[in-house]
This record gives structure tokens, C-alpha cells and sequence, in this order.
């Protein structure tokens, strides 16, 4: 435990979205730190949140199950917490197109409900609030930083840039200290692998070890990927850096590989197959071809830099699944 | 009449906001190309909408008393349109601020509820969309194009940008056809002066020719202002040309102005008077600086040019509320 992180010990910490893939294992990292720790998530089927998700720790930890867009309960739950790791959402993006109402429910009203319960009833808490690559659409140019023009393509991209805007909004009229990363690929132990909602890599895993071959659209496209322990240690160098304090940063991978390449990688350690498709053409429409993003500001203001390369990130991610995929089917 | 404009006899045209400032001078227009109109308008009392904006054309439009969130009546509404001018919004950054869900209720969610709507009901519509320059917040640098990243100060400001994304989505995605107009101060007969929710120019000439002074905040910002006629050209242009479906366009004034330079011509125009005020401490949080915009891209793809100047557009204004000026208090 380093200095900053010493920071946690005893602090009260909400994690909203808190049983789901990353907000679980975020949940056990500040248990480890000492923080006490409040989960809210809806387990809302579709979406990533697993109570498997927090064996080992559920002791340690309150959760409350309840819903972003359950305002009164949230006014209640806010209350005296130090810190809050926002991470609660609809991350489907073909559910965003199928339910768009849904996804500005969950994705803006429920965030803009969150900060203005803050504003009135704890404006001394920190947020750090999970966004994502998918905010700018079709890279005009590699990598991308900070930037470049915001240009989603889908309503559950309009909706997070809409959401991640009211955080900096309410950092920089109301003095509510709030952060916002822009999370890329984000994988590892704990994600959903049941079907490709939330990320083609879930479902792979899990074909590859069913003994399945797996589906690349594509091949050629490159994209970084963030191992989650590395994404965690991102969501805590944000809360306890106040330069970082009303901005927008991204994060990106230890490196930029195509996706033929990664699944290679996970054919090598998996010992699974895969076949390449032509693009489905719902998702052509939506689809942003290469994407790797420039890091530096966030790697400068916070020293925080990714720890596991990919090929690692697969082998341990396989393991977990290895031991336990029937609870995440 | 010229040729473009013959495009619009027999069309059937709804605009949204139809008895607001732009809506009901757009209706007026349209009525006179011979257009069939309908006009959609809640008249919720802190907004534009007033039914003396379309005195002398009642008997030859359509006027439907409802709000954009009423999905149902707007699923029956929008059928058979062969174009919708999307006007309807709640404009006042203060009222965004002191009430962001409704904010968000209208220029969110009741955006994408219309563009789903058309999307199963009349996807061969086309809408034009009334954005705002106020989705750019502060510039980086001047004049603004349409490469400034979007970096909103208000709820109002991050609202509209999602509203405007839902229409450039739906039209890459779904096929229908829209194009989103970044407004700048629109301003002319009709506008709200009753206070200064939507703009300070109205309360400026309200109370120009009630013999009171009015405040000039600051006085040294830079800015562009819109006569409304040449707005309404522009929704026109917008309207007919295919080019610009899918894209966000600015819209300039004739010339660049400060603050104290306005107020010096509406002095002259009206026999005012005014003072200069320091900027209020809730306001000065949301302030953008100088602001002004490169319209060069919707110039060239459409031939449109603002043709009022500002001096000849505030006697115009002034002239009409000297007239009805009782109408709007």
C-alpha cells in the first residue's frame, strides 16, 4: 500500500454499479485498502452486475440493491459518503439502439438526478465517473487524445457524453470535485461472457473454453485494451489526485494490437479456435474501425501508468473462468 | 418565390415550438410559400410560445396545443409530415439550471422520443433541427467552425448537444434525413421581452421603449446576432438541401459586435438609455467570453448569407413592439 492509497483507509466509498464487472473489482481493491465500502446495483439482468462477483468479500462490504433511477433511495444512500466510484450504466450499445429511452434513463437522467442530490445534500463528496472511448465515434486521427472532436455512434454514446458532461459541469459551477475517465476495452476476471453485450472479448472467452470456435468480424481493426486491475488502479489515482478535478481524461492499454491478433493471443493460451466473419451489417453501422487512445495526460498528472500486459490479462482472466464460468452463465 | 421555394407549395410542414419566437416567424413564412402547417406548441408560460405570434395567419395553419413529451400525441402527429422544423425546446440556461430534469425531460428525452417515432412512423420525413452556439461553451478560438470541440457551461448547453446528436445519428443510422442548425442570438419581432430567460436583448428592448434603463453586464463581449428572418431563411435552405443532411451547421450574423455596441444602437434606435453593470457571480459561471461563428460550411453548401444588419434589424424590432409590446408582458 503506497501513500496515496493509504488515503482509503476508513473512508466511506460508494460504488455504484457495484456488483458489476468493474465495480466488483474495484469493491474488492478498497477492501483490501480499509475503506468502507457501500455497493448499489439493480442486477438488472441484461447488464454486467453478478453477486458471484463479490464472493470473498461480502462481508466486508454493505450492498444495497436498488436502481440508479430510484431517486429517493439514492438521496438516502449518498449521504456522508466521502467518495463515489460512478460506475453504474447501461453499456450495451445495441440495447441503446433498442431501447434508447432506456438507455438516457439510466445513462443521463439517473447521472444528472445523482449530481444534483450531491449538490443539495453532499457537495463535499468526490466522484469519479466511468465514461468511455465510445463517446468519440470514428477517430479522425491516431491515438486519440483528449482533443478530439466528441462524434458518437449510438444513443448509449450520446448518452455517456451527456452523462460524463454534467459531471464537469457540476465540478465547475457547484464546486462538486468530479472526474471522469474515458475507460477503453476493460477485461479480465468477473466480466460478463454470457453473450457479447457489453464486449465481443467476454463472449470469446467463453466460447474458447467451451471448446467452441469464436467469431472475429473483421480482424484488421486495432484497438487497446485495459486489463482491470489496471482500470481500478486508474478509478483510485483519480479520486485522490485533485488536479484531475473537473476533467476528462482517457485512459488507453500497455499496447495496440488488431483483433485478429488478440485472438490469437487467446488461442494460445486457451487452446480455443476462432473464424474470421464479415461484418454483420447492424453493427458496420456503428462500427469505428481503428481506435487507440493517447493517455499522457492522465499518465503525467497522476503517475498511473497499465501493469498487465495483454497476453498476462488473457491468461489470468482464462484462469478465473477456468474455476468460474457455470455462475456467470 | 424563387425556385427552392416553390419546393414548399402543398408540402405538409409541422414545426415544433410553432408559437415561439422562430416557429411562429418560420410559420408566417411558410403560409406565404403556400405550405400546409401545422403547429406544435405547449405554451407552458415561462417559454416563447404566445398565440398572438401567429395573429393574421390563424385560418391558414394548424395549431395542436400539446408538449414534445406527450409521446402519444406526437406518434399521431407527426404521420404523413412530409418535413418537421424542430423548434421546440426550453432555451433558458438560468431555468436549465434551477430545473435540470425538465431540461433534460424536453431537450433530451422528448428529442429522442420524436426521431423514434418517426423512425417506425414516417422515416421519410425530413427534420431540421434548431440547435444553439451554446453547445461550444467558452471558445478556444475565434471565429468558432464546426471543428471547436463542444464543451457546454450549462444543463441547457449539454442537453441540446445530446438533443442535436440523437438527430445526426438517427440520420446516419436509420436513414431518416436530418440536419441540426446551430443558432446564434436570434433576435426581432416576436421574441420573448418580458424578462430575460431567453435572451437579454429582449429585455433590453422592452425596457428601451418603457423609458428604463436597462443593464449592460460586462459590455466588452463579442458577439454575433441573427435577425430572425435570416434564420428562418436558413431552417428554409437547411429544409431543401440534401447536402446537408446528417451535419451541424453554424449560423453567423452579419457583422461582429460588443455588448456596449448593441446597446449603443439600440439607444439610437429607441431614445434608451443604459447602464453597465459587473457581471453577477451566478451568471459569470456560466459565461463563454467572446463568441463568434465561421458559417462558411452552410454558406456554400446552401447559398445562404444573413441579409439584415443589425441596426436595420433592431429598428424592425423596435418598430413591432411599439405596436405590441402590451401583447408580450
Amino acid at each position: 500500500m503506497n501513500g496515496k492509497e493509504q488515503w482509503f483507509a476508513g473512508k466511506r466509498v460508494l460504488v455504484t454499479g457495484g456488483l458489476g464487472f468493474i465495480g466488483s473489482a474495484l469493491a474488492h481493491r478498497l477492501v483490501a485498502l480499509d475503506a468502507k465500502v457501500l455497493l448499489i446495483d439493480s442486477l438488472i439482468a441484461e447488464y454486467g452486475g453478478n453477486l458471484v462477483n463479490v464472493r470473498g468479500i461480502e462481508d466486508r462490504v454493505r450492498i444495497n440493491i436498488s436502481d440508479m433511477r430510484d431517486v429517493h433511495s439514492l438521496r438516502f444512500l449518498v449521504r456522508d459518503m466521502d467518495l463515489i466510484f460512478n460506475l453504474a450504466g447501461q453499456t450495451s450499445h445495441l440495447d441503446s439502439m433498442r431501447e434508447p429511452i432506456a438507455d438516457l434513463e439510466i445513462n443521463c437522467a439517473a447521472q444528472l438526478s445523482l449530481l444534483e442530490t450531491l449538490r443539495h445534500n453532499n457537495p463535499a463528496a468526490k466522484v469519479v465517473f466511468a465514461s468511455t472511448r465510445q463517446i468519440y465515434g470514428k477517430p479522425d486521427y491516431l491515438p486519440v487524445d483528449e482533443k478530439h472532436l466528441l462524434r458518437p455512434t449510438d444513443v448509449n454514446g450520446i448518452n455517456k457524453m451527456a452523462g460524463e458532461w454534467y459531471h464537469i459541469l457540476y465540478n465547475n459551477v457547484y464546486k462538486l470535485r468530479a472526474t471522469a475517465l474515458r475507460l477503453t476495452n476493460t477485461y479480465g476476471p468477473r466480466m460478463r461472457v454470457k453473450d457479447a453485450r457489453q464486449t465481443f472479448l467476454g463472449i470469446w472467452i467463453r466460447l474458447a473454453l467451451e471448446g467452441q470456435p469464436f467469431e472475429v468480424w473483421g480482424g484488421d481493426q486495432l484497438r487497446d485494451f485495459s486489463y482491470v486491475d489496471d482500470a481500478v488502479a486508474a478509478l483510485l489515482a483519480a479520486a485522490v489526485e485533485p488536479l484531475t478535478d473537473g476533467r476528462a481524461f482517457n485512459l488507453s492499454g500497455d499496447s495496440v494490437v488488431s483483433l485478429r491478433q488478440v485472438a490469437d493471443m487467446l488461442v494460445a493460451a486457451s487452446g480455443g479456435r476462432y473464424v474470421v466473419r464479415e461484418f454483420p451489417p447492424e453493427r458496420k453501422a456503428i462500427d469505428i474501425g481503428d481506435y487507440y487512445a493517447d493517455d499522457q495526460a492522465f499518465r503525467s498528472l497522476t503517475g498511473w501508468r497499465p501493469k498487465v500486459p495483454l497476453a498476462e490479462g488473457l491468461r489470468r482472466a482464462l484462469d478465473y473462468y477456468r474455476e468460474h464460468l457455470p455462475a456467470y452463465l
